[in-house]
């Protein structure tokens, strides 16, 4: 269904569609646009739960968001929706939106995928979601993981039993990975693992001298007003439309989209750290370029936002690390920071600025993680919910499995249990099986950079002159523009010319991180 | 319909319904707790329009709220509401809840006021509010009536036409004065207004010295951040739950709530001002109080939110002048401006202050209007109002009216369109016939503080404490609790033992701002 390719096919072949199925895609289109309205109320409905909701409003906000998940569900599940999909099977659609083909397509295969999944089953997961944000919010206040095992186990335990109900002959968590990841489960991931873990592992005692000694970060205090500046600037660097974006704050960065004319972005800002939160920005950065320039017609219906979870941290992590961490951006970089920091960054140049970005040096925190040892992170992650999935452990088992990995491929044990198996909000949204995506997204993104480059893309000439426009084309018309509308292995094959290829990735890190 | 006057009729008379009947009141229930989705997310999409909102989102966010005004007409007025109603006519409400019959009462009123108005006529007045919100913002950034006055006349003849349609025998403007303020029409507000414009009038010349020349107020900067906390400190001290509060910024301030445990406030700040932000807070609190305190069992009902416009403005005007205005309340709140800006307040003390807060000059913006001259104010837009919805004037007559009215009844005119018929948020926002209800709320309010003061309640020793439990206290008893399960009429009545008496106004108004 390559609708797109000029000449494929004479525009004059395609036949209109009956006066009959006219009606019915008509019809669809009022459907995805009630589905669009539910997605955007979430959207806003979330975005101030992470950053602006007080806590009462908890139980108030849940059973909202219940009552929203359900209604999409009775949408995409109901019989209207059966009866217009049967109405439409191989009926073509307007010559005008032949795109529409493709998001019948999508919606067809999102219903499949929801239709064994009783509502009551949906509602009652989005309310363990609300109530174990809440729960972890807490336990993260008080220091103390009992308060949030609980809701964990509850809603990993509801998780098995909503992916047994969409697919009972299938690993439940393989279920999850799927979902983020099409294509994606445990027989793939192990090896995809093991390989990444091993190279990390070799490249540690290799590591070149200068990533290992960076000079100390200016330590602040930072006032929170000029941080968010800042963060404006970098947006405004990366080549995000201030007038599409929602700037917020909240612990943990994250970004929730409304269409590709309304993209919400929380960051946080440490008064210590004024590198944190640029990196932070530049990530979800990534995340808005992508959901802003998915084809405009593609707004309201399911074809919106990106094609996956991995794809969309390929455009994350490419702006946080292939753009944000390359020696080539630190002048660009360094002048932002001195613009709002003077005093702070006298006396930095590009090169200090660049080992310090770069500095190599496990932690137990993700979020402070440099970039060779950050797919270990995620491996910890991806152990702790096998194991929670399969039956191995329980919520109340994780703070031990995890200090005990971190022990294991990071050489580092957390100080407590907010810096260790609370420091992540994931999971209390019910996000298992998100991680992976991740690891593939920097694995994604060297096979897209290294594509870039072959094709004669100047990525140093463009970090160097501070105009990603030449980046940012690229990535627009192999990537954003499809949304939805492409398969990640389409897009994958299309853009580079084959399926994952982790040698990419390696191959980068070797070239970047180990001694010569 | 007096539920809860305690051994009017005793518990055990009361029959518990039929089976039928009890499934039928949980379906209401099921039905209730829909549309409380519905305005729960309304209520979060239309505080980030006005707080956080880019300019990109505003054609999504209309098409978002459309749909969901769409769904809420759906349910109030469609065969589903229908049948329920019929089956629950006379049926007692389960013993545990007496309050239902209030509660389906209440819906009754609401779909039979909406019934006659199309769906489709609703949903595109929902469009026009939006697209005529951000023509507003346009037009303001412009200085531009021009931009403005046709998104506002196409709104204004729509609102004639749903008007006509919910009730074709009946002026248009009058329809639209009654959803705001049950049982007010122009036959009634127009002695009202001449009342309280000749009282106002004849104040003026006989005004006391020591309001016409207060020291000059403190210029700034005062710095946004350091505001925001005073304004936490206000609300604190006006006795809102903080953990019950979002609070925002905005140009023209508003108060969103969810339900009982969630208000939002947008408040605004100005960097040479540093009153005119605290008095707004203290209004919006008033509003926030009002909400945050309805019976906590009305949430997910009709019942939740006050009873009328004219009750609400009335908490809110009570706190901003009655309270906030009040000689006893000066040195608390000097205590809070002192904290937070103690070189600006330097010198001050609690009479100088009050002349300050109450120094009554006749002003082009409602904004800045004191406590006298308000209602004037108000009268101005009534009479606009009046002109746009019988057809004497169109939207582009406007500024010309508005400026002829101002020089009229205050005695100024308007430098600019910004500072004269584009200064108000209200009729971008569809919210015409609502104005009165400011005028009104300052009455209601003064008779409200009379009963208090009858009842012995400490109105000023409160202040003087900076303990407002006692005021709170005798509000949350007669008004705040009963939420919409009582009309305006009858808190007015039990609460101060008759229907509204302006006498009470005019007396208040006489003593405190005239020569003796």
């Amino acid at each position: 269904m390559v609708w797109n390719t000029e000449g494929a096919e004479p525009a004059a072949k395609r036949p209109e569609p009956s006066a009959e199925a006219a009606r019915a895609w008509e019809a669809f289109g009022a459907l995805e646009l009630k589905r669009y309205a539910l997605r955007s109320a979430q959207a806003y409905v979330e975005f101030a739960e992470v950053t602006t909701d007080p806590p009462e409003a908890s139980e108030g906000r849940a059973a909202t968001l219940g009552e929203i998940e359900a209604w999409d569900h009775d949408l995409l599940c109901g019989d209207g929706a059966g009866e217009l999909l049967a109405a439409l099977e191989g009926e073509p659609a307007p010559t005008s939106e032949p795109w529409r083909e493709d998001e019948l397509r999508v919606f067809a295969r999102d219903r499949a995928q929801r239709l064994g999944v009783p509502a009551e089953l949906e509602r009652e997961l989005t309310r363990r979601q609300s109530e174990s944000s809440l729960a972890w919010r807490r336990a993260r206040e008080a220091g103390d993981w009992g308060l949030f095992a609980p809701s964990l186990q509850s809603l990993v335990d509801l998780m098995i039993e909503v992916a047994r109900a969409q697919d009972l002959g299938k690993d439940p968590y393989d279920v999850w990975l799927d979902r983020f990841e099409p294509g994606t489960d445990q027989a793939m991931l192990d090896p995809f693992f093991s390989q990444v873990g091993e190279a990390v592992a070799s490249l540690l005692p290799r590591l070149r001298d200068d990533f290992a000694h960076p000079a100390a970060a200016p330590e602040g205090p930072f006032d929170a007003a000029l941080q968010r500046e800042l963060f404006y600037d970098i947006a405004r660097l990366e080549g995000l439309d201030l007038d599409r974006l929602t700037l917020g704050e909240t612990i943990h960065p994250v970004t929730c989209s409304v269409d590709s004319h309304h993209v919400m972005i929380a960051n946080h800002t440490d008064p210590h750290d004024a590198v944190s939160g640029v990196y932070s920005m530049l990530h979800e950065g990534g995340h808005g370029l992508y959901d802003s320039h998915v084809d405009g017609r593609f707004d309201r219906t399911c074809l919106a936002q990106g094609t996956s979870a991995g794809i969309h941290e390929s455009q994350s992590r490419f702006f946080e690390n292939y753009v944000g961490r390359n020696r080539a951006f630190m002048p660009a970089l360094l002048g932002l920071l001195m613009r709002h920091f003077p005093e702070a960054w006298d006396g930095w140049d590009a090169e200090a600025l660049y080992a310090l970005v770069n500095a190599v040096r496990p932690s137990p925190r993700r979020m402070d993680a440099d970039e060779l040892t950050y797919p270990l992170h995620i491996l910890v992650r991806y152990e702790v919910e096998r194991s929670l999935f399969s039956g191995e452990a329980e919520a109340l088992d994780v703070p031990a499995l995890w200090d005990g990995l971190y022990e294991r491929y990071l050489g580092v044990r957390p100080a407590g249990i907010v810096e260790g198996a609370l420091q992540d909000v994931h999971w209390s949204m019910g996000l298992f099986g998100y991680f992976p995506s991740y690891a593939l997204g920097g694995a994604y993104g060297a096979q897209f950079l290294d594509a870039m480059l072959d094709e004669g893309v100047d990525v140093e000439g463009a970090l160097a002159e501070g105009d990603l426009s030449p980046i940012a084309g690229w990535l627009e018309e192999r990537i954003w523009r499809h949304g939805r509308s492409r398969e990640p292995s389409q897009i994958l094959v299309e853009a580079t010319g084959s399926e994952l290829d982790p040698s990419h990735y390696l191959a980068y890190l070797e070239r970047k991180f180990a001694q010569r």
